[in-house]
């Protein structure tokens, strides 16, 4: 049987590859993806074969990788971040009644909500939500929901493709709603533009001032709960200790 | 100046580690953390200084942490999982301003949502919430009303901590609050216990039946969205693809 592995990167440079991840890009005999992933680790492994295609074709993407994989070889399609959360593992299992003989192995990796949040600090220290704002595939009701239902729940946030060139007002318009259920202007919020790659860059700013922000897709998006504080420049979202533990 | 690495290491054994991680682990001269983390890693660096403490000690290990950085010592707190993500990079961040002179450089982790979600499948493949059922830091009705904004928001949850000895029934007690907001006691959950460690085991099954399984403090757990799907035996939440694409 062959093995389709479907690998998380981690945010981008290889030092982020988790060693699982590195193993399963030596064992597999072709590396496909999204062109500017594959272009993070095919480097590594230059006597390797590779596939890649645009953004929006998942699914020829996906296909291409199982009819490979049950042709004979050993495959692993990469995708940022971690392979599950808003990645392709979910779509290949979709798709695996309709390539038997393919085994396919899910390897996590660091999504930009854990790694974003190492580069502000700690803003994910206590239960969180983790929403896109990307309404390609999901109603822009349904979005706005979860946003009212992560205000009222004092959650702490990490949006993901917080805004695009078509979706230019999205991210003030999920402040407005947080705003508008609640959330203080004040909150504690963040962001990190190209996480792990060249040109990191990263603010901690107000729930007000995140509202204005001109980010665009290369941004992850943290927005604090009501305990969430700054801290030496960075964002800080306690467990708790200090209410039980002499401080 | 010193630096304080407080290092993700993922779910335990060694190949979950990033790059990141063990060359953090390598710079550091001393290990410091739960005795049980700290045994998962000191095996690898055997002629590095250790430093172990025990459960509902975090406050003293950070103190440690923090001390043996300002005399002169790079120190790596390792935490497993993520670092930040109930982790120990909140509390040495809150300490921080009473340790002038210690850099603390926080190192993201592969968290139990995304290893034991790897294990399931693709289980947080949309929109999902992370809750802690412990009630020693948070008031358990704080973790009742975000289980119940979880529920309307129709959000998957991951849940950490899910039950001990002293709370064997809040497993129950959070399902019974998910099914009484709505949730269909027909939603795909799913558990797996000792990640990454020997003994690994999981399940996927249904909400009616997460409510009465005997789980452990061991074990993370999945609660799907109302589109998460059982598919070959995995637990998988469908990003949508399916509505926009040729199938």
């Amino acid at each position: 049987m062959n093995t389709l592995y479907v690998v998380g990167l981690g945010p981008g440079k290889e030092e982020f590859l988790t060693g699982q991840a590195r193993k399963a890009l030596e064992q597999s005999q072709v590396l496909c993806g999204y062109t500017v992933y594959v272009d993070l680790v095919a480097p590594l492994f230059p006597e390797k074969e590779t596939y890649t295609s645009p953004m929006k074709k998942e699914l020829d993407r996906c296909r291409w990788a199982m009819e490979t994989a049950q042709s004979g070889k050993d495959v692993a399609l990469v995708c940022s971040g971690d392979a599950g959360v808003y990645g392709m593992a979910g779509l290949l299992l979709q798709l695996s009644p309709q390539y038997p003989g393919v085994e396919i192995e899910v390897v996590a990796g660091v999504t930009a909500a854990l790694s974003g949040g190492a580069v502000l600090g700690a803003p994910l220290g206590h239960d969180f939500c983790v929403i896109s704002l990307s309404d390609l595939l999901t109603p822009w009701e349904m979005i706005e929901k979860r946003l009212r239902c992560a205000a009222w729940g004092d959650f702490c946030l990490c949006l993901y493709n917080p805004c695009s060139h078509k979706r230019a007002d999205y991210l003030a318009k999920a402040c407005d709603i947080l705003l508008a259920e609640g959330k203080s202007p004040d909150t504690v919020c963040g962001w990190v533009r190209n996480i792990g790659r060249d040109g990191q860059s990263a603010q901690v700013l107000s729930l007000k001032e995140l509202r204005d922000a001109k980010l665009d897709m290369f941004t992850t998006v943290f927005i604090g709960s009501s305990t969430t504080q700054e801290i030496s420049g960075r964002m800080v979202t306690p467990r708790g200790y200090e209410k039980k533990c002499e401080w």
